[in-house]
């Protein structure tokens, strides 16, 4: 990975990080069980793709940053709590995350239900304070790209994507076809939404809007793909959770359906479109090529 | 009751109701079983007190009830997906809601939990469409009406207080302070809620936001005991659900602490509360009052 790319992410991860913390430094009328586990999961190393990815595109279209600022803690708080229902027994059953015990391993399923919840909203929560702060002529642009972000995390995002992810497990007949709903829902909408959020801060106009998404779906649908591939070609110490668990629980992945071969050229066919897509902007495109390089690249 | 006022609630929840309907008229992308999983439980038969209250306040402090209409489905959809979550195995573990099979029993946990989520997710979803359309002038008020309701709602609300009662099982210490923070934080957040949200829509004072506060926390801590007290006094059939739980599950409730005599004193006395924040109001209250008897006198 480009060393200048490395250090623009870690910076602003560090920049997200720090406002995450200041999101938890007011005390909670709350019984200190349910704060601490929020915490937990939401402070347990995540990379911070999706802020990140919202806050360098309101930069890079021009926006002012300070007006991203909430609702990127926002999708990161909903991407958290996610991951913590997506683990519960009653779902993929992981006992492992990034290397630690999940939520619920923690605080008991109960709590890890209740952490999730309170993540949900608490985004919400920080994102309506987010604009409640935005000067008056960008409260449009803030209502939209709030807008944006739920309709990516809702049934219709996010959680329909893992409704299918469910689904599939009991699914004699799953396709490519169904296998790329769950991959674009479950993933790819969320990053998708990070970039238009971030770019209708900045006030773009629908047609860049428009190959931001053929981006973000590009990238979002390869970064799946390596996910599985991942599954079988990493190790579970470079990965934080256990190699060959799909492939244990018979799980359709890419790479059960095309062979890892035709997966990978998957990957790099995605990546194509992700680069092509970019080629119809007028800005500077190197951080997002080097973002397509890095989801395809990734080894972790 | 008195008929009419019961005829002006009927009248508003059959409004809400097709209000909601409209919210799921619209196709999804997503698995059918998850729509029809929150369509499920949201369609249950509930009597929409929350948005009731929330439309009628803002009628009665003279704003347009138009500008409450997507905000009162949000509080719906947002108190549907708290009950699917509560019934939960790792929570309360009921397996009856109204009288049919809560949510798991009919769908799984899994999509139980997904469609608690969507229902939250969409909550906002509709609420961010209501703020949208709302008159330019309006939007300040609608988005401070947001931000109450996703208080409520949240870790500092109706989820603390859940917290509260999950804790409260293997609590041997539980105490009359422990109990309050559960009743006023689980029900009474919200139904406080309602009438703050409906009353903000309307831009109305703040001292007058004050004595609803009061009011809507004295009706909805009377709510909770009533609650408490049907549990012993009232049978299955009339109550939709078993009758004597919280006895067998050595649940901590108001009439174990106080005795059912105590309890029902303790409702009075919250019903006086209640009448007494009203009279500092210059609006029309009989609504309030009407519904403060119904709330302390309700068999059901």
């Amino acid at each position: 990975m480009n060393q200048d790319f490395k250090n623009t992410l870690e910076t602003m991860a560090k920049d997200v990080e720090n406002d995450l913390l200041v999101c938890f430094e007011k005390p909670f009328d709350a019984p200190a069980i349910i704060v601490s586990a929020m915490k937990y999961s939401l402070f347990a190393g995540g990379k911070r793709i999706r802020p990140v990815l919202m806050r360098k595109t309101c930069e890079l279209f021009g926006g002012d940053v300070e007006n991203a600022r909430a609702l990127s803690c926002a999708i990161e708080m909903i991407h958290t709590y996610s991951l913590i229902h997506d683990d519960l027994p009653a779902m993929d059953d992981d006992d492992l995350r990034r290397g630690q015990p999940s939520n619920h391993k923690v605080y008991g399923e109960d709590i890890a239900i209740l952490a999730g919840d309170a993540l949900l909203n608490y985004a919400v929560e920080t994102a309506v304070d987010g604009l409640q702060r935005l000067p008056a002529q960008q409260q449009g642009n803030g209502i939209q790209a709030l807008k944006i972000l739920m309709q990516a995390s809702g049934v219709g995002g996010m959680i329909g994507g893992q409704v299918g992810d469910v689904l599939a497990e009991d699914d004699d007949e799953m396709n490519a076809e169904k296998l790329k709903y769950i991959h674009s829902h479950k993933t790819g909408a969320m990053l998708t939404a990070a970039l238009l959020c971030g770019a209708v801060m900045a006030n773009t106009d629908s047609e860049s809007l428009e190959w931001m998404r053929q981006y973000g779906e590009a990238i979002g649908t390869a970064f799946q793909i390596v996910d599985d591939i991942l599954d079988v070609t990493s190790d579970t110490e470079v990965l934080g959770k256990p190699v060959g668990s799909d492939q244990e629980e018979h799980k359709t992945t890419m790479v059960s359906l095309y062979g890892l071969k035709s997966a990978q050229e998957k990957v790099e066919e995605y990546h194509r479109t992700a680069i092509e897509a970019l080629s119809n902007l007028s800005i500077d495109t190197s951080f997002y090529i080097q973002m397509a390089d890095f989801v395809c690249n990734r080894v972790y």
